[in-house]
């Protein structure tokens, strides 16, 4: 793989995260516009709204827009891949003779199982393709929300391939680096999708739940943060969150399952009043809490 | 009731609320030291903890220290009673005779019928008691996290009694917006109490449970800010929410019970798969948050 200064780098999808990539690629410094590069453009983008393409070139965030990839792909050293997990599953399908010979491909699904699968089974042998999944977001989406992801400090998943190559998997997580992210884990798929089903799929179901179960929009006027931190997530994009859901669902059930076996043991200590096993129980809380995030 | 500059101030506890309180009364400007008061002294407060009283006047957060309550209560014109909802009871059961005449009292505890009850049935004829609740709070507790208590914006409930005076409900909820808090509702003890269930006690019963579920603490590599926003509020004060989620036992189950109906609704659609139920409920579900807090 060539610097990431020689490169051309494409982003497909240039949606809330798609958006949020192409930012910190640029703020970054790593593909600033250069004369390497036929007409110095490097930092390309498809998407099919031509409104987000319009904007996205206006704020510099992007040098060209591209209404579809078939043009954009055949120039792109390094291709981020910003769509939701059924439309990159169709995108693998009816692309994959577009991208450039030898091209570094990576994506950003939620999800790792199933786009590790199709990868395994169609990809192109000249190409790599890394599955990544960064731990960031913002309640509201699409392009015009992309300013507001904060990627400072975050968490990036990688579920590597047999079959990458060592010194693409080195590029792309420097790159990560450079981008804001202050810790990569490198994991499976299956281990992904299973501590994935709690610390994300879950926590949205709860939230969900939570909104779901109040009608009253007055109720705010009793709260004091905790529900407001509760809910913030419950501001979720419909669409993408159902894929997430029904395609994790085997190891989602199970989280959910599990969190009602500790709801409904707290629910029996507040029954019958055992306040000693009660207050045992919250203090055990508070302690591993406070190991894990602190 | 005199205009709060020329009032003597009493906070009954000086922990994590106490200490924030005698903070706020003492940023906003209302309780600087005057020569209308015997020694200028307008600030007290008492604890039944030395290190906290000796830290609170050399910060300047106080004027007097008291290691217990019967020299300092005579001197108060408006008392904050900052103690768990237990320990509240016990005070008025056995210091009422201390309160200076014609005083005004209010408290800060999270639960209110069980308090209303309390005062209505016991108080001194000349005093006058304001149930209230101030919405804010921090993870680490004591004197030490008072600091990080902010009230900027917040909520406040008061649930007056019939026999309060105007004046005095008039005054305090000037104080309160005085102290930096952005919204003041008056309800009654029972309505606070179904209302608190829901957006207080519920969701730290759901955070609970969230950690209760996973004892890796490494899961956090897998965190992208859900599971960190949903858990913040399992720091919590072990024996206070025991006391607060016992107290409160009939409305926090019957929301126990009406959010596990609600889990379990989005639960049935997953295990099923019915896709356009479940999008359409997370639909409604964001457009619902965002009529609540926006």
């Amino acid at each position: 793989m060539k610097s990431i200064e020689d490169c051309v780098v494409g982003i497909v999808g240039l949606g809330l995260m798609g958006g949020a990539i192409a930012m910190a690629l640029r703020n970054c410094g790593a593909l600033t516009k250069n004369s390497n590069t036929a007409g110095g453009d490097r930092l390309l983008a498809c998407d099919t709204d031509s409104e987000t393409l319009k904007a996205a070139l206006a704020e510099g965030v992007i040098d060209e827009g591209f209404p579809s990839p078939e043009n954009m792909l055949p120039r792109c050293d390094l291709v981020f891949l910003c769509l939701n997990p059924s439309t990159l599953l169709r995108f693998l399908d009816t692309r994959m003779n577009a991208f450039k010979p030898g091209a570094l491909i990576t994506d950003i699904a939620g999800i790792k199982g199933n786009i590790v699968d199709a990868v395994e089974k169609n990809l192109r042998a000249d190409l790599d393709f890394i599955p990544g999944h960064p731990m960031a977001g913002a309640e509201k989406g699409s392009f015009g929300g992309a300013k507001n992801v904060n990627f400072h400090g975050k968490n990036y998943i990688l579920t590597p391939l047999k079959r990458n190559k060592s010194e693409n998997l080195e590029f792309l997580k420097a790159l990560i680096c450079r981008m804001g992210f202050g810790r990569i884990t490198e994991t499976t798929a299956d281990e992904h999708d299973r501590k994935i089903a709690f610390t994300s799929q879950l926590c949205h179901v709860i939230a969900a739940a939570l909104i779901d179960c109040e009608s009253d929009t007055g109720i705010t006027r009793f709260g004091g943060g905790s529900f407001e931190d509760l809910t913030r997530i419950a501001m979720l994009n419909a669409p993408m969150w159902t894929e997430l859901f029904l395609e994790n669902r085997k190891e989602l059930l199970a989280r959910i399952e599990q969190f009602e076996k500790s709801l409904d043991k707290l629910k029996n200590y507040i029954v019958s009043g055992e306040e000693a096993s009660l207050q045992e129980n919250l203090q055990q809380v508070r302690e591993r809490r406070t190991a894990m995030i602190g």
